[in-house]
């Protein structure tokens, strides 16, 4: 497979999710790409001029399915060492014994550099084309995070992450004020901004205060004006689990989200992790400020103590996305953050305890997401939630993508009809659950191949 | 890696669970096997004799992990073709409109030798070297199955299944008669026994009654019979769902599990999938017959209701495993049913609806359990529930074991310090969260090497 598709075309059979619960299998199409990445034309057998362009376009090879690229919405990068590990433990527990611990060790930049570059290979093996990133509270490996996202040219947002509360966080791994977390967030916006290597603003930052109740009001209202000033988006957590929900209702007398919003930090794209405990009033709120929910279910299994209500926030209009929460959550596909999202919305609408009657396990109501709306989640849906036009094959679109090899020796899948015989919401299921790194012979972001990288 | 270690021994690192909670690394340990592909010894560095013996052993790859083999306890290998699709229905739905009409594809014993074939390479490929097998109601095709098995080496149960309920099955998929399920059932025993490439029973027979809702009691009482007859054990559903569990206890006025008893369909090794209705009678009333259960959290997700209480049944003294439930459970890899009892634990422990009080969500009380113990239901544990000397590294066990490759290029596990080095319940915590398929550089049964396969 070619490294670079940019100014060239493409022929084989396409599979996305364009709009919410809607599923579309193109066989033979052709895809235009134009010398900047983006999407030119997708022609379609029949059309006219698909015949010519076909002529003209690189064959995929026989078998293959191409996807839309990833898009992971919550993924703390630092975290990465210690993936699958220590979930045994309540939040704060993980966090003071594990967590913080070893996101200090990123004052060590060299230690940044080689955790980084091992991150976002694996991801864009994985098909993650798109990522949204937490680091640490240092400004260089920071910024080493932003030029590896660059250089392996991963689409990224990359914040620098803020927390300043003395009583809330450890010595060893503190902003030392307010001040000094907003002038190093500024930095990092400020170097990523200016980066040569950044055209199109492919990498781009994101303001991120950790979460509340690591920052002091001074620090939120501070990064809210920043984020005004600089139009940049925002990421942090809320309304994960009881203990964070409760200690926000009671220090600030409102709802994370309602909090968030009057020290500005719900512009349009940002991302809100988690959301458990979110009330129809918090969703209506983000809905109106185009800000999105990253949902993760494999950590909120662990820390969230109830299931984030999907379904609700969709019909809410709420953006959603989907995150892998690396390291809260264990794993680092996001088609397992897409493979729980399904199971758990069923145990949301069932609930889990049959020792109460079915109808008191949940009162929560219809729950249960279908496999293509998953999917949707996981690209277009993720694209949407930070206004960016990645997730579909469609004119305009950047050819951020992934090529799938159900045949792969070492793969998880088996298909056993050609793609073109099978109806595409029963395909799109199957390829979610069993496409592993192992089937994905090819990643693109910007038309360029980025995984596996050319020798 | 050599095809064959019997007679032979290995050394490198080991980790293995031998007990529920319990976990053990014995680095450079050396493992010395019989003629027959049991575990001779087990040398520990500093036991008398262990440099000498590990001059004499071959030496595992610099940086791999030895595990003992898994054991799914619940696999429907006809159902694999439709591996991770349509999930979206209810159970009746399922079964009628994909299920049933996939099962009856199996009177053409050539469609079933493709499929079974393809499923047990892919099994064996993921470190499944035991498996129970549900087949279908075709005499020839089940036969098949367990030639297969054979063949490939794989340590498996197979059963034929039996159901006659006129009104519970469809004309195009029921056995004729209770006399016809109860002939057929004794057929595929016979030709399992009678095997020629079957020593030491590696390949054995399960009486399959499919439910209870699918059998006549006429059928029922004979398979009953049949078990005490032949010594061999049941596999069977009960208490998986409302509706089934609903509907056995209005026709026979008593619960899956009594009832099963009552028609001596619980002889010791019988593994009984699901479970999640279950009562605490019900628990104990197993623990005393020697029966398990085979907890399926995949698909307990999409036809449970509720999350089988599984810490609840371990603490009754009822022996458990782990069922991938293929193709009720979307997912073929029995880790990522490990990976799915951690997190489904925590969600019966905590309920997943956030609007009811945190102490109202689930009234179930602690529910988790560790990554060790997980794992030790994946391996000893589902070897214990058959009655099986496998799951452990120790003397008199079959050496039945998985070599995991942390550094091959397409998995999906980063070591970031050597085994050694880490604490061994975090190492095994990552292991169960990061082995792919790809990670696992071969699979053992019997101290042959099983996958994969010699060129």
């Amino acid at each position: 497979m070619t490294p670079d598709l940019r100014g060239s075309a493409v022929t084989g059979f396409a599979l996305h999710a364009p709009e919410r619960g809607k599923v579309e299998a193109i066989p033979e199409t052709v895809i235009e790409i134009d010398d900047l990445g983006a999407i030119a034309t997708v022609h379609r057998p029949g059309d006219p001029g698909h015949a010519a362009a076909q002529r003209a376009a690189l064959t995929l090879p026989a078998g293959t399915i191409l996807l839309p690229g990833l898009v992971d919405l919550h993924i703390h990068a630092p975290q990465y060492p210690q993936l699958g590990t220590a979930l045994d433990l309540p939040l704060e527990e993980w966090l003071e014994n594990y967590t913080f611990p070893l996101e200090a060790r990123y004052a060590d930049t060299e230690f940044a550099d080689r955790v980084y570059r091992a991150l976002v290979a694996d991801l864009l093996a994985c098909g993650t084309t798109t990522a949204v990133y937490y680091a640490t509270i240092h400004d260089a490996a920071t910024c080493r995070l932003a030029d590896i996202c660059i250089e392996a040219g991963q689409r990224a947002f990359v914040g620098r992450v803020a927390m300043d509360h003395p009583e809330m966080c450890p010595d060893h791994y503190r902003d030392a004020s307010a001040e000094a977390a907003i002038a190093g967030t500024r930095a990092v916006i400020d170097h990523i901004r200016a980066h040569p290597g950044n055209p199109g603003a492919r990498v781009r930052p994101m303001i991120t205060p950790r979460f509340i109740p690591s920052c002091t009001d001074e620090l939120l209202a501070g990064l809210g004006e920043l984020a005004r000033e600089t139009g940049v988006a925002v990421q942090t957590h809320a309304s994960e689990g009881d203990w964070e929900h409760a200690h926000v209702l009671a220090r600030h007398g409102m709802t994370g989200t309602a909090s968030l919003d009057r020290f500005g930090l719900l512009p349009p794209g940002s991302v809100i992790a988690h959301g458990c405990h979110m009330s129809a009033e918090d969703m209506t709120l983000l809905a109106r400020r185009e800000a999105a929910v990253a949902h993760c279910p494999w950590s909120n299994a662990y820390f969230g103590g109830a299931v984030f209500p999907l379904r609700r926030a969709l019909g809410l209009g709420v953006r959603v996305g989907l995150g892998s929460d690396i390291s809260g959550g264990p794993l680092a596909s996001l088609l397992d953050t897409a493979r729980l999202a399904l199971a758990a919305a069923r145990m949301l609408e069932a609930g889990t305890d049959a020792g109460l009657p079915p109808g008191e396990r949940s009162r929560h109501g219809a729950a249960r997401i279908d496999a293509v709306t998953a999917f949707f989640l996981a690209t277009a849906g993720g694209g949407e939630a930070l206004g960016l036009p990645v997730g579909r094959f469609a004119p305009g679109q950047r050819f951020d993508a992934l090529l799938v090899d159900p045949a792969a020796p070492q793969g998880m899948l088996r298909l056993w009809e050609p793609p073109e015989a099978t109806d595409p919401a029963r395909l799109l299921e199957r390829l979610l659950h069993g496409t592993a790194r192992a089937n994905i012979a090819a990643s693109f972001v910007d038309g360029r191949r980025v995984a596996p990288v050319a020798a």
